[in-house]
C-alpha cells in the first residue's frame, strides 16, 4: 500500500498499524441501525465515521468488502433481555405488519445516508434474513457447552465462558465483579445469572415475529446476528468491526464471547468505535426531546433549530472533530461549521480565478503528505481540516495578489481538496444541481452581471444598483473583484 | 369505494369487478427482479403498471399491503431446473460474494425505479432471507404427497398433484399432452417427468449459495420463494398477484400448485399480466444487442438512442400503452412520447395565464369522470391521456383567446393534470429542480426577460435582441405572448 495507516484499536487500547489478514483484501464489519425509527444524528456519526475508513482504505489500494447490516428483528427496549420487540412494538402501535415497518425505515435510513454522502456497503444483510444461521450457531454454541436452554429459550453461560476464555476482553470489566453483583437467580428467572444474555427467546403469544426453532418457536437474540452477519460474509478471522461506543457493552462484548465460543478465538482483528454526540453538553435522549432526526436538519423544522442545514454541513461538522472525541451539537458550532465549510468551497472554486505565476512565493507541495499523515494516524480529520484551511489562505492570498502560484502548485491546490475534501471526507459541493440546466441559469446570472459593468462602464448607476438589488431580493450574493465580479447563490 | 374498478384477471380471461377479501385493506404481490444484472426496459414496465395500480387503489379509498420480491437466489440460467444460478454465475465471472453482486444490482435497480418514480413497495423481502420458510413449505409439499425426494433434491410432482387439483388452470395448457411429450424419463434424471419442477436443489460442490436442509445441502427451487413470501406478508388468501407476461407459465402457474398443494385451495383471486416491450418489432434479448438498460436510456450512451431520454419520458411512453398491449419501442416512438409529455407539461404549467373569464364557453366538467372511468376500465392509461389531450386543447384555446374559462373550470383543469398525470400516472414535472436555488435562477431569467420588455417599449431592438439571442445561445426557449413572454429550458 502507499500509506501505512494506524488505527486505534479499542481492544488493545492502543494505535496499531493496520495489518489486514489477506492483503489487499480487507474484511470490515459496522453495527448498522436497528429499523423502528426517524434516521438522526447517533445514526449519522458511525456511518460517516466508516464511510471515511471505507473511502481511504479503497484509495490507499485496498480492496475491502465492507458489511453492514439490518438489525430488524431481535433487540428488545432494553437493550438487553427484557421487554418487546422495539420494531414490533411500532409494528403494534402503528397497526402495521412488522415488515412494513422495516421497509419504511429502511428507506428512511437509505435517503438519509444518501444525502449525506455515504456510500452504500458491499453487502447490507438483515437480521430477519438469518435467522436459520443464527439457530445454527446457537446450536453450535449449546454443543460447545457455552449456553444452556431454559424454558424454550437459550442463553450464554457468561461464568462458564470466561473458565475457558475472557469474557471482559473488550470492555474491560471486572468479570468477578460482574459476577459477584449477579450472583445466581435462585430460579426466579429463566437465566442463572444476570450477566448471561440471551442467543434465543421464546415467543410470547403477543409477539408476532417468530420462527421455528430446536428449542421454541422463537426469536433471535440481538447479540448473535452480528456474530453471524460478520463471519458468513466475511470468514471466521476478519480485519476490523466498528460500530458507536455505546455498543462495546455489552454488545460487542457479546460477540467475541459468541465467536469465540464457536471458534476458540475471537474473530476481529482491529475493533473501532466512533465516540458520542450530545446536543448543548447533555446526553441525547428521546424523553430529553433532544434528539434531532436528520431529516428535521435539512428543513430545518426541529425546536431547537434556527433554520434547515444542508446535509454537507452536517457531514463536515461531524468530520470536524476526531471519531473517538464527543461531538457536542450546538446551533453556533453548526454556524461555525457552515462558514468554515462555506470558507473552503469558496477557495477550492476560486484556484482558477488566481493569475498563474512562473514560480511560487509560497510553499505548496508539502501540504499532500501532511494531509496524508494526518490520515495516517488514525483518521485524525481535524488536522486534515486544518491543512486545507492553510490551502485557502494560500489560495486567498493568490487571488488577493499577495502571493504568487505557478501552474504546478495551482493543480496541486486542486488536486488537494479533490482528493481530500470531495473523494476522502465525501464533501460534495454544496450546489449540486451542476446539469445541464444548472449551466443554462449560470449564465443567464453571468448575462445580468455583464449588463451591470456595462451600466458601471457608462456611469449609468441607476441601472447599475436595480440589477445587485434585484439579484440580492433574488437570492444571489454579489461581490465585486478587481477583476471583476463574483457571485453566488445565498 | 369512490370508483368502482373493473380489472382483467388473467385467470379466467376476463375483466371481473375488484372485490378484496378484507376490504378496505388490499394484499398485492408483484414478482420483482433478479438482480444480477442492470435494470432495463423489461424491469421498468411491470414495475410501473403495478405502482399505477398501487398509486390508483390508495387514490380511490384502499389501503393497500404491497410486497415485490427481490430474487436473490434459485433462478437458473435456463429459467429452469438446470444451468448455473444467474447470481452465482455473475458472482464467479466478477470473483465477488454471491450477495456483493445482490447488493450492486439491488441498489442500482432502486435508483432507476426511484428515478422513474416507482413508489416503493411496502414490503420488499428478499428470497435469500427466506430459505427457512421455503424448506418449511417444501416439507408440508412432501407431507400432503405431492412432492417426491431424489438424490437430496425435492421436485413437485405434476403429475399425482393433477389427479387432485388442476395443473395448467392459469396458463390453461393441456395437462395431458404436456405429460404425453413429458413422459416419464426412465431414471436417467433425478426427475420422474420433465414437467415436475424443483422445489430444493442439492448444490454441486462448485455452487456457492447453500444452506442445510433436511435433504441436502443445497437451494431453494425457484417457484417457491414467491409461494412462501407472498403468504408470509399477505396471509394465505389475499387479492393481486402481478408480473410479466413471460412469468405466467411456468412461474405463476407452479406458484398455484404449490399453494394449492399446500393450502388445497388456490391463494390468489386476481392474476394480473403486463405484456411485453419489443424493440423494433423485435424480442429483447442479451444476445440481439437490443437489451437497453434504463442508465443508457437517461444517459443516451447506447448505439440504437440518438440521445438521451429523462426518466419521465420513458414512464410516459410506457404508460401511452395500455398494460395488456405489446409496447414497441424505437427511436421514432420515443421522440413522439417526448413531444407528447412536453404538450402535456406545457399546457399543465400554462393554466395560471389564462385570463378568468365570468363564464366559460367550453365544457371541462365531464373530464375528471371520464378519466376516471377509463382508470376503472382495467387501467386504461391510453385512454385517460386522450382527455389529458382534450384538456390540453382546451387550455391552449383559453391562452390563445379563443375559449373563455371561469375560475371554477380552470381549477378544474388544473385538478385534472394533478390527479391523473401527476399523482396517478406518476409524470413529474421534468425540471424537478423547483428547490430555492430554482426560484433564484426563475427570478434572474425573469429579470432579463423584463429588461427585453423595457428595451422593446423603448424602441432600443438591438437591446432587445441582444437578450433574446444570448438567452437562447445559454439554452433557453423564449416565447412572445399577447400578455408578455414565456420561457423554458430548452
Amino acid at each position: 500500500m502507499t500509506q501505512e495507516l494506524v488505527i486505534y484499536n479499542t481492544l488493545n487500547r492502543k494505535k496499531e498499524v493496520f495489518q489486514p489478514l489477506h492483503a489487499p483484501h480487507v474484511g470490515m464489519y459496522v453495527c448498522g441501525p436497528t429499523v423502528y425509527g426517524d434516521p438522526h444524528l447517533g445514526h449519522a456519526r458511525p456511518a460517516i465515521t466508516f464511510d471515511l475508513l471505507f473511502r481511504y482504505l479503497q484509495h490507499i489500494g485496498y480492496k475491502v468488502r465492507y458489511v453492514r447490516n439490518i438489525t430488524d428483528v431481535g433487540h428488545l427496549e432494553s437493550d438487553g433481555d427484557e421487554g418487546e420487540d422495539k420494531i414490533g412494538k411500532k409494528a403494534r402501535l402503528e397497526e402495521l405488519e412488522p415488515m412494513e415497518v422495516v421497509q419504511f425505515y429502511t428507506n428512511s435510513y437509505h435517503r438519509a445516508m444518501d444525502s449525506l454522502n455515504v456510500l452504500r456497503p458491499s453487502i447490507e444483510p438483515s437480521a430477519s434474513g438469518h435467522v436459520m444461521e443464527q439457530i445454527e450457531m446457537t446450536q453450535e454454541i449449546l454443543d460447545k457447552g457455552f449456553a444452556y436452554e431454559s424454558n424454550g429459550s437459550v442463553y450464554f453461560d457468561v461464568e462458564t465462558y470466561n473458565k475457558a476464555h475472557n469474557y471482559g476482553i473488550l470492555s474491560r470489566r471486572d468479570i468477578d465483579d460482574l459476577l459477584e453483583t449477579t450472583r445466581e437467580l435462585d430460579g426466579q428467572d429463566e437465566k442463572r445469572r444476570s450477566a448471561d444474555f440471551a442467543l434465543w427467546k421464546k415467543a410470547t403469544p403477543e409477539h408476532i415475529m417468530r420462527w421455528k426453532s430446536p428449542w421454541s418457536v422463537g426469536f433471535p437474540g440481538w447479540h448473535i446476528e452480528c456474530s453471524v452477519m460478520s463471519t458468513r460474509y466475511l470468514g471466521d478471522q476478519f480485519d476490523i468491526h466498528g460500530g458507536g461506543l455505546d455498543l462495546l457493552f455489552p454488545h460487542h462484548e457479546c460477540e467475541i464471547a459468541q465467536n469465540t465460543a464457536v471458534n476458540g478465538k475471537p474473530s476481529v482483528t482491529y475493533w473501532m468505535h466512533n465516540n458520542m454526540i450530545t446536543v448543548n453538553g447533555t446526553k441525547m435522549g428521546k424523553s430529553l426531546g433532544n434528539f434531532i432526526n436528520l431529516e428535521e436538519f435539512f428543513d430545518g423544522s426541529h425546536r431547537l433549530l434556527d433554520k434547515a442545514y444542508e446535509p454537507m454541513i452536517i457531514r463536515f461538522f461531524i468530520l470536524q472533530s476526531h471519531y473517538r472525541s464527543i461531538v457536542d451539537f450546538s446551533v453556533e458550532a453548526l454556524h461555525a461549521a457552515e462558514t468554515a465549510l462555506k470558507r473552503l468551497l469558496d477557495a477550492s472554486n476560486n484556484i482558477a480565478s488566481i493569475p498563474v505565476s512562473d514560480a511560487s512565493t509560497v510553499e505548496v507541495k508539502s501540504l499532500r503528505q501532511k494531509c496524508y499523515d494526518a490520515m495516517n494516524d488514525d483518521l485524525n480529520t481535524p488536522i486534515v481540516l486544518s491543512h486545507l484551511f492553510e490551502a485557502t489562505r494560500i489560495i486567498n492570498s493568490g487571488i488577493a495578489g499577495i502571493e504568487k502560484l505557478s501552474q504546478h502548485d495551482l493543480d496541486e491546490l486542486t488536486d488537494l481538496f479533490k482528493i481530500f475534501l470531495h473523494d476522502l471526507l465525501g464533501i460534495q459541493d454544496s450546489v449540486a444541481l451542476k446539469d445541464s440546466s444548472y449551466e443554462a441559469f449560470e449564465k443567464a446570472v453571468n448575462m445580468l452581471l455583464e449588463m451591470r459593468q456595462e451600466a458601471k462602464r457608462n456611469k449609468d448607476w441607476a441601472t447599475s444598483d436595480k440589477i445587485r438589488d434585484d439579484l440580492t431580493k433574488a437570492g444571489f450574493v454579489i461581490k465585486d473583484t478587481p477583476t471583476g465580479f463574483e457571485w453566488s447563490l445565498a
